[in-house]
């Protein structure tokens, strides 16, 4: 049977006059759309634009939630209690299943933020309030965590569909984890490498790590990125790299399906 | 066949530290709570509590939304294009529908807020907007619309259900509109005046306007107050007084089943 | 005696991650700069760098108030009773003045933003309240004002320091308004026309509407904008006309002094 | 020689139609007033009134300046960079000040709100953020800092005057420290009971920690509350205690003169 895989990215995060990143490129590439849902960026008019962009590239729809902070980008840390977050995470997927509602779709996914997304990653409190949350507002809805995050283990235990999710331009450390941006050369560039190592990661099962350990592990998705030219060229090459590759490149319902 | 009528009031307008209006008092006494969604008020720690404590009471739960102004709490006019202002209601009824979910309920009415209620009450555009926002995200809404405002006419024309609704604490002019609050007398703050006008409302279907003319018009609900103890006091009258003249208070979906 | 003329430009209208328009490019040209002040753009990490640059190009300091709507870009008319707005225009005043003393400069001018300069231009209340804030803050601030509007008015009525504006990539009626953005061709595009247009009304002291017609006008100020290459482009063409032309490009405390 | 200590609050807590604390009250019992800016509580119009109410009653003014959290009222910890931090202190003070010309007065003092107090103490690189932007903007700022915390070290490193504070109603470990909220009986609420320990910290210049150890502090101003009834009747308890000891009440302005 083919390898599949899905490729996913942030989308929708700029804000009334602003604008960020090149969403209609990447829409092009993807298979899956985490929509920002106006608390760390993405207004309903931006989110409704998002959903119709979606739609129209038969790309499924996440909500990508983060924390109150238009100022911070959703970047800072925030020292909420579980329960606040958990509140906060159900409005935001809510407002989103609404604008989804406008393109006869349904929110088929979340993923967390920047802060929000580490901080969940760490603490499987937070992880779990993350996963209450969409458990309450519909528990068909997947969980895109980091492979071997406490996300990972939340969804686990709430027994939420899982989407164990690779990064596609940063280093991995021995133990799995991301090694840290303050590492040099901890995040990747160039596209050429980041196609190979995607193309490894996925039809063999395995992450080599930074010193050169191999890490098995299988992802069901892989998150790209549109904030810069370069990074466009990055994704269009991972998805070609892919698919000459014999792999599928689905959306997150058909890979978890 | 006995007399029916909703009462509702507006709820959950606190944010975060700060409170407003005595929401587990007026929960006692009406059948529909329109519940703020996080625009002029109501965070999603305040939503999550009202829609429990609307649960709890056998209250039905409606979207309160309005402009996203915090500062003016959503009592300034804010010049939006209809298409934008259908998304921002959109994204708010989302909203609270993920609240509603934590207590297995749905949420069945939207009633505006503030200057977007006495916007969308005289401008058929911005009604429709409302209107149009209402059925994408679920065509059962009822629409809560000052009896014969633009809100009724856009409700008639999408084919929504429609909740006429009165003022128990307004005086009206002769061509059925509120009398302005720049009239000295056109609020009414005594209790057994507002009790008695209200029965007779309900009881003979019709408005006595300040000049004396009667007004014919049925009434599905009304709408109480209790940012003040004397307003919560005249809305326990109310109620007092519809039940011992015979007539059923009951919630917005039992109302126009 | 040779002519002078004020170049200014809004600035620092990004928020955060979001960035808006080439300050840096723009800053070469002009000699004033209005600088968002955190309601309808620009956070304070922005308005610091805003002012450095400034100091840096020996630019002098205006503060850009708006309306306190961040998704709506300070572009959607807000129903704010004078009272507020002339506080919340004080406040960005202060905020600005704060930020200027990083570099141990004066804010020295005020210019209202979007929505908030299209009322105040109109309504002479409000910009009244826009004056009498500049007042008691800083009784030498220079209001900067469309020349002929309501602003001019209220600046003259101060007694505050006026700088007449004038529009470079706008037609104007022969009541000397500015001709609506609704009539086609009512925003000039074409680098060569702008520059052109703006050596005639500087050197001339006129502006020749769209019919035709012959406005005595003299202008202490006009208004560039960066928010796209073009604009750029044309500001630049301005700039280099009016050298050309002999007359000498200062700042608005220069201009005024 | 007389002894003398300050009293202060922080004031101007609710925002827009939100109200927190009784500050009428409170105004007549403290002599210098810490006001809420803008992101924490306070807007433009809130902090218009309070600094009308501070001039009335002879009250200096201050800034409360605290993280941009309206949901959380700046009591959530949130992670910025101190060079944020400091811009975003260093606005909040320029927004005050802008508020206090309209009753010719300075702002005189800095006081930190919530998290950002409590971090600020406990990190000096945070300490010492907010000591910078007080002393750009106006070197003769008094930094409020609790006694013995990294805001006090800050506050000298910076050579800023510096005001030591204690509390009214919290226990001290024997380090000197504030007894955790968590603990049992931390937090006093008997007003007598409070009264009798301020008079003992500030004639005997020694704080009793809750294990008895005598801990000897010089204090410059003691942080009074009024967000509940019971609040205001200890403040006032306070103040009458000191003056009956023949302790003088004063502004921080004469406290460190």
């Amino acid at each position: 049977m083919a390898k599949a895989i899905n490729l996913n990215a942030d989308m929708g995060e700029g804000y009334g006059a602003w604008e960020m990143g090149d969403d209609a490129a990447l829409m092009k590439i993807i298979r899956s759309a985490s929509i920002a849902c106006g608390f760390h960026a993405g207004d309903p008019v931006t989110m409704h634009r998002l959903v119709s962009l979606a739609a129209e590239n038969g790309v499924s729809i996440g909500a990508h939630p983060g924390f109150n902070d238009l100022w911070g980008f959703g970047r800072r840390r925030i020292d909420m209690s579980p329960r606040e977050l958990e509140y906060m995470i159900a409005y935001q997927i809510g407002a989103l299943q609404a604008m989804a509602a406008y393109v006869g779709q349904k929110v088929t996914h979340v993923k967390t933020h920047g802060a929000l997304n580490n901080m969940a990653a760490e603490n499987l409190d937070l992880a779990l309030a993350v996963g209450r949350a969409m458990k309450t507002v519909d528990r068909d809805l997947i969980y895109v965590a980091l492979a071997g995050s406490q996300m990972e283990k939340a969804a686990l235990e709430l027994g939420l569909p899982l989407a164990r999710e690779g990064s596609c331009d940063r280093l991995y450390d021995d133990d799995g984890n991301l090694t840290s941006r303050k590492i040099a050369g901890a995040v990747l560039h160039d596209a050429d490498e980041i196609r190979d190592r995607v193309v490894h990661m996925v039809t063999e099962d395995e992450i080599v790590s930074r010193t050169g350990k191999r890490l098995k592990v299988k992802l069901d998705t892989l998150c790209l990125h549109g904030d810069e030219p370069s990074a466009v060229l990055a994704a269009r090459a991972v998805r070609q790299g892919l698919e000459a590759a014999g792999v599928k490149i689905v959306t997150l319902p058909e890979m978890l399906g």
